[in-house]
C-alpha cells in the first residue's frame, strides 16, 4: 500500500525533521505536502538543497494540506526525549481528518487515551514506529552470520550514519551485489518498512535487539549486512545505544560518520572526538570481543563550500590513511568500491 | 516494618542466588529459611562461608520453610534473562500460604495476569524490585553535584560490586564520613530500600536515569555519593548499562572490582580485561566526556587460598601502581584509607 504523506513539522522543518528528510530522500512512499507555518509558501526542494527531487509545497496548517490528498500524518520531528508536547493538536486534527498517523516518537501514539480514542472513533490507524518487540539476551548466535556485517558510527547524532548506510546499498545494487540495510531507528524503520527502534528498547536486552536484527538480514543470503548505527561513542546521554549496536551486531568493519564541523556533541559541552582518537577508541572496545577495524571517513561537509569539502576530505584521509568521501555530495560509487575490498569476515569468535 | 524473609531459590542457593546471598549479607530484613531441595538440611552458614553470619535452615519445600514464620518470599535467584520460569509455581504457592512476595525478576509479577489475580485474591503484595519509574533524557545537572561520586566497575558481573561500593559505605561509617550508597540493581535495592534497577530502563534514558539517582543521593549532602556498578565494558549483552553508569553518573573516580580467576565473561567465549587495559578502556572513554581516574581495585579472590590471594593482590598493586585488596577478606578501612585521599572533586564540565 502506498501511503501520500503529508508531514507535520511546526517551525521544524528545515533544521530538526531529520525523520521527515530522511523519508523524503530515501522513501518509496510520496510526501505530498509539509505543514511549518515558520516557511509556509516554498517548496520542498528551495528549503533543503539535498531534497532537489521533492517540490512538495510547504503549507500552514493542516486545511491547506488536504488540497494535496494525503493519506497518512508522518510526523517528521524527533525531540530531544521523543515526547508528544505540541505535537498534539496537529496529530488531533489529522486524525480528524480521516488520516492514519505514523509517529517515531517515544511517546507512543497508541498508549496516549485521548489520540488512541480519537483514532477508533475516526477509524484511523496510529503507526509507532519506535514500538519494540520483546527481544532475547545477546547470544552470540550473530558471530555465525556468513555475511560480512558493517556497522556506521558517528562523531554525534544526526550526522548522517543513515544516510551512508542507505547510499552504500545504493551504490553495491548499481554493482549488481546485494547489500541489506538494517533500520535501528525510526526514520530508517519508516523507509525500510521493518526494523527496531533500539533506543526504545530495554537496556539489558538491546544487544540483543541489534542481534535479532542482522540476524533477519542475514536470513536473506546478502552479500553483506549495512547497520544503520546511532548516537556516538561518547554521547553522554546515547551511547549505551551505540555500544549496544558495536556488540550487538557483531560487525567486521566499521564506517565512521563525520560532520567535520561539528565540535561539540548537540546539546552538550562534550566535544566530538577526532578521526584517529575515535578509530582508537571503537576498536579498542571491539578488541576483546570481536575485533574489528573502521575501514573508511564518510564525511558529511553540508554546510561548507566545495573547496573546503574537498580539502576536510583530503585530511581525513592524510591523517588516517584511510577511504574518506562525501557520498551525498560527491557520490558513493568511488567510496563503495574503495571500502568493499576491506569488508571480509573476521575470524569468529563462538560462545 | 520488618520483613521475614523465606528465599526461593530452587538448586540455585550456592551458585547463582546473587540476590538472596546480598540480602543476608547486607540487608536489614531477617532471612528466616531457604528453600533450595539440593542442600536442604544444612544452614546457610555451611553452605556459603562469606554467609558466616547467618544461620538460617535450608529446607526443601515451603510447607517447611512456614515452621519459621515468614512473612514474604524473596525470589533469590536472578537467572540470565530474568525470567519466570519454574519460580511461577514456587511463587504461587507463597501467595496461596499468604506471603507477600519480592522479586527482582526482569518479568514483573505485577503484570503477570495469573501471579497477580492469585495475589489480588489472596491479599498480598508483589513487590517487583525492577519496576522503574520514567526518568529524563541524560541533562548534564549531575556534573553540578559536589559530593565527590565514586562508581565501582567490573571485570565482569557478580563479581563484588555491590559489596565493595557497600563494604566502603561502612569503612566511611566506622571513620565518622557519611558515604551514600546508591542502588542501581535489584539486590542492591531489596537491601537499601530505594534505587532503580538501570538494566530494565529503555536504553536512550538508561543515563538519565543513573543520573536521577545520584541527584537523589546528592540531597542528603553526604561527604561522598557511591555508585554500585553493573556489568562490564567488555560484556557483549550488557555493556550498554555498564556505560549508562560510565557517562550517566559523572562519577569523578571508579574502583575496578575484579574476580582475578574469571577468564571469561560468564556464559559467554569474551575474556575478561586485564588490569591495566581495562583501567586504559575505563578512562579512556571518560577523557572526553567528564574525565576520572581508576584509584584503586578490590579483588573478589573467593575460590583462592590465602597465599595466593596476597599474591594477587601484590600482582595487582605493582602491575597498577594503585591500591589493591580483597575488602571482604582482608576488611575494607585500610583500603578505604588508601582511597578515599585520592577521591576529590574533578574540574566540572557544564553543559
Amino acid at each position: 500500500m502506498i501511503r501520500r504523506y503529508v508531514v507535520l513539522a511546526p517551525n521544524a522543518f528545515v533544521q530538526s525533521a531529520k525523520t521527515a528528510h530522511g523519508v523524503i530522500a530515501y522513501g518509496s512512499d510520496p510526501v505530498v505536502a509539509v505543514i511549518d507555518s515558520s516557511c509556509a509558501g516554498k517548496r520542498v526542494c528551495e528549503l533543503v538543497p539535498h531534497l532537489a527531487r521533492c517540490d512538495a509545497p510547504v503549507v500552514a496548517s493542516l486545511r491547506e494540506a488536504l488540497a494535496f490528498a494525503p493519506s497518512a500524518l508522518l510526523v517528521g520531528t524527533a525531540p530531544i526525549g521523543g515526547a508528544l508536547g505540541d505535537l498534539r493538536v496537529g496529530v488531533l486534527e489529522a486524525i480528524a481528518a480521516g488520516l492514519d498517523i505514523v509517529s517515531g516518537l517515544h511517546s507512543m501514539l497508541a498508549e496516549d487515551e485521548e489520540i488512541a480514542s480519537a483514532a477508533r472513533k475516526r477509524g484511523v490507524r496510529l503507526y509507532d514506529l519506535r514500538a519494540v518487540p520483546a527481544t532475547p539476551v545477546f547470544s552470540g548466535a550473530a558471530y555465525a552470520i556468513a555475511a560480512p556485517i558493517l556497522l556506521t558510527v558517528g562523531n554525534d547524532c544526526n550526522v548522517g550514519k543513515m544516510t551512508v548506510s542507505l547510499e552504500l546499498c545504493a551504490a553495491a545494487r548499481r554493482a549488481q551485489r546485494r547489500w541489506n540495510f538494517v533500520p535501528t531507528g525510526q526514520t530508517g524503520i519508516a523507509i525500510a518498512g521493518w526494523g527496531i527502534a533500539v533506543d526504545r528498547t530495554i537496556a539489558d536486552f538491546t544487544a540483543g535487539a541489534c542481534e535479532r536484527l542482522v540476524l533477519e538480514a542475514a536470513e536473506q543470503q546478502p552479500d553483506a549486512i549495512v547497520v544503520e548505527g546511532q548516537g556516538a561513542i561518547n554521547h553522554p546521554a546515547y551511547a549505551p545505544v551505540t555500544l549496544a549496536l558495536l556488540y550487538g551486531c557483531a560487525p567486521d568493519a566499521l564506517v565512521l560518520v563525520c560532520m567535520p564541523h561539528r565540535t561539540k556533541i548537540n546539546a552538550y559541552a562534550t566535544p566530538t572526538l577526532p578521526y584517529r582518537e575515535s578509530i582508537r577508541l571503537h576498536e579498542a572496545l571491539l578488541a576483546s570481543v570481536k575485533p574489528a577495524n573502521v575501514i573508511g571517513i564518510a564525511l558529511n561537509t553540508r554546510g561548507l563550500d566545495e573547496n573546503a569539502a574537498r580539502a576536510e576530505i583530503a585530511r581525513a584521509r592524510a591523517e588516517t590513511q584511510l577511504p574518506a568521501d562525501d557520498l551525498v555530495r560527491f557520490g558513493a560509487d568511488a567510496f563503495y568500491a574503495e571500502i568493499s575490498g576491506a569488508l571480509g569476515k573476521r575470524e569468529v569468535r563462538s560462545v
